[in-house]
Formats: structure tokens, sequence, C-alpha cells
């Protein structure tokens, strides 16, 4: 049932990776994926990563793609994150002031990056002057003191809501999942009936941003020359497919050998190839 | 727009009382309550209190509603809580073993009521030998952990989840709510695309088993001699009205007088009669 | 995996049995079905349709299960449709005017037997002067004329809205199913984003019907004497499960043998028992 | 509460403008608006349509805006509509082949233009050899033939489903509305347990695609630039603000004056203006 990934790829200029599963897992870069990675490098690929984890700037994943010998495989401008997206809102709506925020400190660096002053939640009483609600990630916060914090807030003003990773859960070790921030975000959003704005695979806006930014070093760049490659149905492979691109779905990481057929059926989300790995 | 609750309420024999906007608040029972529900014991109205409040046993409950002089005027076995008709599945489907539970040790009431052994999720590993997993209470753990054990527990086995409280939220004072079990519920029940089993009002269970404890007494009891009172559109305005009795909303609680109009439009749940408080 | 179902049913008072899929098909009763309910009456059980077809009448259901010898089989007063409690609803809250209603003339039958006056949705113009609204069957009218006239008469008017049929689709031959009165019921909830009024499995007040019927003949009858027998998980067998009764799934209609353990898996709805058919 | 459009609109080079209740209604193009864009025009405007309207072909819609004197003012290649962003979708992964479509003759162009050959539902047979379903509008079919037709096609067969229009509803005249295609998808989409894909706004892709074609004229074009204008705040206003561009809410159609702070506040969908209409 499975493809060879290297022959797969041999036909495409640009390849999008989700990290996550497919380049890494939680014991970090996973084997013989750098070597894979310089070999592309070698033959003129240009390669993305494109991810819904907001906890971290694209400078500090980078380093992850460094390879001892040959450097930084995939820099931190080829690094397309949910919190870029939810940063650019930030910057072009919001545009100054202070926001709250759910999530660990170091993802604060998306509200600094739009040029805002990130407030944490634990710190905002329900009429605290803040410009918006940002959620990052689902660590560095007290849930129950917080989201209720978050959900007062909430009720007291109308602010926009940014969720800047729409993910529902992910993976921690072979058996065992988080519940993510998209989660908690829907829990609020349901409480407080409002529309929250979302950025993240699946949205197509992902994978714009990186086609754009491919197209700036080839305008005549051709979407069939894109691959998206992603161990999730729901989020890389349905993105992908919308926004027009070839979609490779890898079993390295949250879809199972066993399931993945019956999930492509059931879901309805056929991606154009499924390969073992991309080290196959 | 209000009509007086007395004038109501006297053209029925049993009366179905939300307890919390309508009978007490954050501060215990309301000031005058305890008048009115002699008065109604006085001229023989039969009362109950119909909760979703599965924090406590119905004999804890019961003390709330003790009169200096005339001492218990809504006994135990005049509550009907959520967790009461939680109980009954759990002894009707579970039978004996240990059940998984979120929620504070007073909850866990309601498991041992019904013969089982009460396991907090937080002493559950994923593999722990449960029967079943009871959501009761948003207090009493630790949200991040606890809910994250809940879910993988539930992802290795197929067990079933009973939701002991429906509610989304609960008010804490006169301008903030918190987040109710009944949320947390929708959460985990979102993300392992499970049927949860809920009790609570608006699921006219509740009321079937009020009024066939009214009926124990007087058999012809009529429908129409029967009266739900509560200050919550979707839980007892649109459960009382399902179950084919008579509602009143009243506006000491969750609902405000200045939207009560317009959500009744909004929702489409359509009160009998609204009152200012049940001492009008 | 399955079990005999004449062994389980051995040790129930009551049965409960859903029509379609159990007791019958599109081709009517299947064969052998009217002896197996001929035995079980001879052994002295009592038998119920726990049905969500508001279509037709209980005395036109009836019907269905006169034996040629044996006569009536389960009579209509051992009904208990969805239909029947939309009726009650409407009794008990309507009582009296016009209801407009979209289905069958035929299905008509459950807003008269409530005392009112049944309109055709064709019939009224947003401005029309009735109570409610009752969807019935997905039959006897034109979808696109008359969903586009129901929806614009809930904008224009505050009335109460039952769905008679919770049912989202229903089986019309071994292949093909088609689209129930539950699925337009939701259609119109969500755009209008009203609270409509549901009746049928899964909610249990279908089974607290039922049994408050069967207690009538037998005051002591023990809920664990009762058994649910059905073809479908989230119908069926969530319902009796919630109502605290035994249940059996049956593999003679909607689920199939193929994906049965995988379903309950997947759902987490976890049936008593299953059986091949109540032939078995 | 209302701002001058004309006041606004001067600090903008680039105004996206919504159809239906900006620019026309029910009766044809509004009295004024062909002034007020050529006066646009005349002073270098660049505008665009960004319509969910997937009917017709963007050169009929282009014929909407012709002035008598002086000519085209919004052409053909300014319609950005939601069945383009589906056609470029069948276009480059459904390549070839049949497909199978819901909705007027006039509406299959999105399929011609896209190299594919179109199919009425109402001719497919559930194992008919098709590459994916369109739903395009909700006019020219039998609904319910042809939605319960498309229900078991998507039954036997696993192929894409794309939704050209995800808008729920659209008027018809100033009191009634019609039952969109959005909702009709919807209602396949919950049976099915599939994941369609969508086109339309609010999704940001239709917003980059009139963005990037604006940027291919001036290359330096800032978002800031950038104006949307709409008359429907989850749609217009909640997709301009997600894209990070100024937008316009206008009362000239589907959200009224008395209504619309309310609404603003309820949603959380938040325009930088409101404005009366574009003639303002």
């Amino acid at each position: 049932m499975t493809e060879s990934f290297s022959k797969i790829a041999a036909r495409y200029e640009v390849i999008l990776f989700d990290a996550y599963g497919v380049l890494k897992n939680s014991g970090g870069v996973m084997p013989g994926v750098l070597d894979v990675l310089t070999r592309f490098a070698d033959t003129g690929k240009r390669m993305y990563v494109v991810t819904n984890d907001s906890s971290r700037s694209p400078e500090v994943m980078a380093r992850t793609y460094e390879h001892p010998k040959h450097g930084s495989l995939i820099g931190a401008d080829h690094h397309v994150t949910s919190g870029l997206l939810a940063a650019e809102f930030l910057r072009s709506k919001v545009r100054s002031g202070r926001v709250a925020y759910l999530g660990k400190p170091s993802a604060a660096y998306y509200i600094e990056s739009a040029g805002l002053e990130p407030v944490p939640v634990s710190q905002c009483a329900p009429d605290a002057e803040v410009r918006a609600l940002v959620l990052l990630d689902d660590e560095g916060f007290d849930w129950q003191n917080d989201l209720n914090r978050a959900l007062n807030l909430l009720r007291a003003q109308n602010i926009p809501v940014v969720v800047a990773n729409a993910d529902p859960t992910y993976p921690v070790d072979t058996h065992n999942v988080s519940i993510a921030v998209g989660s908690l975000g829907d829990l609020l959003e349901r409480i407080v009936h409002k529309r929250f704005i979302r950025f993240g695979k699946p949205d197509a806006l992902m994978y714009a941003y990186a086609y754009a930014h491919a197209c700036m070093q080839d305008a005549s760049l051709d979407k069939r020359k894109v691959l998206m490659v992603g161990d999730t149905l729901d989020t890389d492979i349905l993105g992908g497919n919308k926004f027009g691109i070839d979609t490779v779905l890898v079993l390295s990481g949250n879809t199972r050998r066993e399931t993945a057929l019956r999930e492509i059926e059931s879901t309805g989300i056929i991606p154009d190839y499924v390969c073992e790995s991309i080290l196959d």
C-alpha cells in the first residue's frame, strides 16, 4: 500500500513538512532525518516546516535542523508557524497595547514580535485593559484558575480572541496524548458563544503563506511542484488538499499503519500518497 | 411584564424548584425564602428541589431548608439531583467494582451510594481496573493533570462515561461565573469522539423522576398541577416545557431583567410565566 | 461473539423492541418474527414496540403484528412512538389552536390526537396564526418550498418547534438510506439558533414512558427485568443504557456484523449483549 | 454611531466589496452605486467583488457593474467567487473525469472551467463513475430526490466533496431568506461524518486570492491599504479581520441598524468601521 517517499519527492521542487511525527518526536529529531534533508538540500529542493506549534519562536525551532557538518537545513525564515500568522493578525489589527495570553512565557514571543505587550491571564482582572486575548499553548498556567479568569474577561469585554494553535491534542509518548490549546479554545468559545479567530492547519492560510514565500524566490513556481508531508489527516492532509497541492501521509506519527486506510475511508480525507516515513 | 409568583403558585399542587438562583445564592438561602416555603408547606403544597448540583448528597443539601421553628421544609427525599440519576445508572448498569471520578471527595457519595468503589482519576493509570468514569464536579482535582489522565484512560479502555452535571457554567458572584463539569465533559467528549451519558436538566428524566415520586403519594396527580420554577432558560425551562409541565422563569438568578425577553426570543425557549422572584 | 437471543430473553419479564431492523424491514415483518413473538406471549412476557417512527398512528402500526391464528401480538397500547410523546407535549403545553407541520397527512394524526388543528406548512405564510411547528416525517411535502417556508415562519414568530423523530436517516433497502426528519430539524435549528424540542430515542423519556406503562400492570416490576432490543447503537442502545435497563444489539438491521465491534469501540456505546437476530 | 464611507475609503488603495447587500439586492444594482464606483475608479482605487455566490460565472456577474457611459467598473477578472476557488481545487486535485454536482446548469460553469465534465446528481447512481461531488447552488434540482442521491453516492464511494458556497442562507426580499447550499452541505456532512472542503468567506483564502491579484499589479501593496466592505459579520467581517485587513460593516443588507451593536457584542466579531451604506 505505501510508496517510496524519495521517489515521490523527486518530482517536486518545494516540500512542506509537518514537524512533529514527520521530522521529530518526543525524543527530538528522528534518526536519519537530517541525512534525508541534507540529500534534498543537495538536489536543490526548497524545504519548509509548516507547524501548528506556537510554543516557541521559529529561531528556536530551526536549531533542531542544524546538521553537525552541513549547518542549518531548514532556517527560521522557512518555518511557517500558526503563531506567526497570529502575530501578523495582532500587528495589523490590534497594533498597540497590552494583550492577555495563555501559554508559556516563551510563547509570548509572538505577541512581542508584533510590537505588543504580553500579559499572562493570571494577572488580568475581568476589567484589565487589554486589547485581545491569545491562546498560545497549553502549558505555563494553572488551567482551573486561568481558564476561569479568561472566561470572565471575555464576559466583561468584547475583545478579539486568537487561538494560535488549532490542534485538539498532541502526542506525549507512543501511547499517550495531551489536550492542546485548540481544545481549550473550543471550551471557552462554546461557553461565550463568540467567534474566535483560529490560526493553523488545516486552515489553508498556512499553506498560502508558505507558497507566497516560495514564490518570492521563484515567481513561476507551479503549485503542482509543491508537496505537503504530514502525519495527520485532518490537519496536514485536509489543508494541503484544500490549498490544491499534493499531499503525502506518513505513518511515522499520529496515524497508525493498521488504521490508516480505515481513517481515510471514514473521514473522506484522501492523501495523494501514503508512505511509511520520509526515510523510505 | 412579570407576574406575582404567589398568585401563580396558588393554582398548582406540586412545585419543583431549581436551587441556585431561585432559593439560594452564593451567600446561602436568600432572605425571605424560608418564609415563603413555610407558607407553601402550610397550604399543603408539595415541594421538590430539582438540581444539577452533584457536589453534595441530598442529605447535606436538605439542611439548607431547615426553618429555625418549622424544621425541614424540603427533605432529602424531595431532592432530585443529577447525581442521583447518575447513581441509579451506576447501580443498574455497572453494578460492582471501582469507578474513576473527577470531583471533590464529597461528590463521591453518589458512587458509594450505588455500592461501588470511587477512585479519584489522579490515582488512575491508563490501564487502571475501573468500570466507568464519572464527572461529578469541577473542584477537588488538578484540571491539567487529571483531565489529561482521564483522556488517556478513555483512549486505553472502552468504559462508559457519565457526566453527572450537564451545566456549562455556574455563577460564583454577581459578576463572575465558573466553568462547570458539564463543559469539561464536552471537552473530553469531542476529543475521544465517544458518546457520554449525561444526567441533569434539561434532560426530562429529572422531571420524570420527581413526578413519579409525587405520584407515589397521589396516584391521580395531574401533570397540569405541577409547576417548575427556575432561573435558567436552557436547563430549567427547556426541560420543564419538554416534560409538559408549566414553567416559571424567575429573574433572581442567571437571567437578568434587561435581557430576559430578548433571550426568550432568541432561544425560542418560552416559559409560561416570568416572575421577579418567588418572594413576589 | 454473539449469544442466543432466546436464552437471554428468558431472564426478563418485559421486552422493548425497536421495530425497524429488529421486527420488520422494508419488506414488512421479517420471516419467523411472528412465531417468536407468539412464543414470548405464550410464556407471559409483556412486549412493547419503542419506535421513532411518527409517520403513522399506533393503531396502524399494531396491525403489522397480527398473527393469522393468534391475533394481535403487540397491541396499539403497547406501541410507544416518539409521535406519542410529541402529542403529549402539544396537549399539555400548546392546548388549543392550529399547529403547522411537515410530514405526510397520516402523520398529522398525532396533532389531531392532541385536540389541535394540523396545518401543512405549505399553507402557512410567515404570519400565519399557528401555535407551534411540528416536524413529523420527511415525506408528504416539497422540501425546498416547505423547508424555506418553515424557516421564514420561525424567523417571524417565536413558537415552540417539536421534532417528533430524532433519527438522522432511515434505511430504504439493503444498500441505501434516506434523510429522516431529524436531520431536517437539525438543518433548521442551526439556521435559526433556537432550541427545538426533540422526542424519540435515545431520549430516555421513551423508555420511562414504556416502563411507567408496564408498572401500571405490575407495580413491583424491577427495571432489571426489562430488556431493550435494537439494531442501532446511538438510539436504541444508548437510550436503554442511560435509562438503566439491559440492552441487546441485534445484527439484523442497521449495524453490520463486520463493523459491530469496531462501532462499539469507537462510540463507547456498549450493549450488554450482541445477538444475530431475535430468531436466534 | 456610523461614519461616512467616502471619508473612510479615501484612505485605502484597494477596496473589496461583498456584492449582495452592499452593491446590489434582489432588485439588481442599488441606486447610486454605479456613480460611487465611477468616482472611486476615477480616483484610481482598485476594486474587487469578493462573493460566495457560485451560481454564475464572473463574466456574467461583471455585467452588473457596467456603467451606461463609463463601461465596466469591476471586470470579470476582479471578481473573486468561492466557485473560482472550488474550480482551482478541482483543476489541481481532481484534474480529469466526471464530477457530480448540485446546482443550476449555469453553476456547472465552474466545473467546466476546470476542464472536467459536470454531471447533475439526478443522473448519478450510487456507483456512478465520478471523481468528486460539488455543491454549487441551492436551485436547479429536486431537494428530496437529489440530496438523498448525493447521500447514497457518498456512502458508496470515498470521493472529495466540495461546498462552493459556505453561506447558510441568503436574503430573497426584505423579510425572507432562503436556505443556501452551505446549509445543505452541513446536512450531508453531519450524516456521513466526512470532512467536506468548503470555499468562501469567512475563509481567508478568498481574501488571500484577491490580495495576491492586487499585488501582481503593485508588488509593494501594503495590506493596511486594503479595505473589506460587507453587510454580514460572520462572513465578510470575520474573514477580513482574520486576513488582517481593515473592515467596514454596512447596514444596507443583512445586518439591521437596530441590532448591529448587539450582534457585534454577542458574536465578538468587531468591524473597524460601521457605515450606513457605501453611498454615505
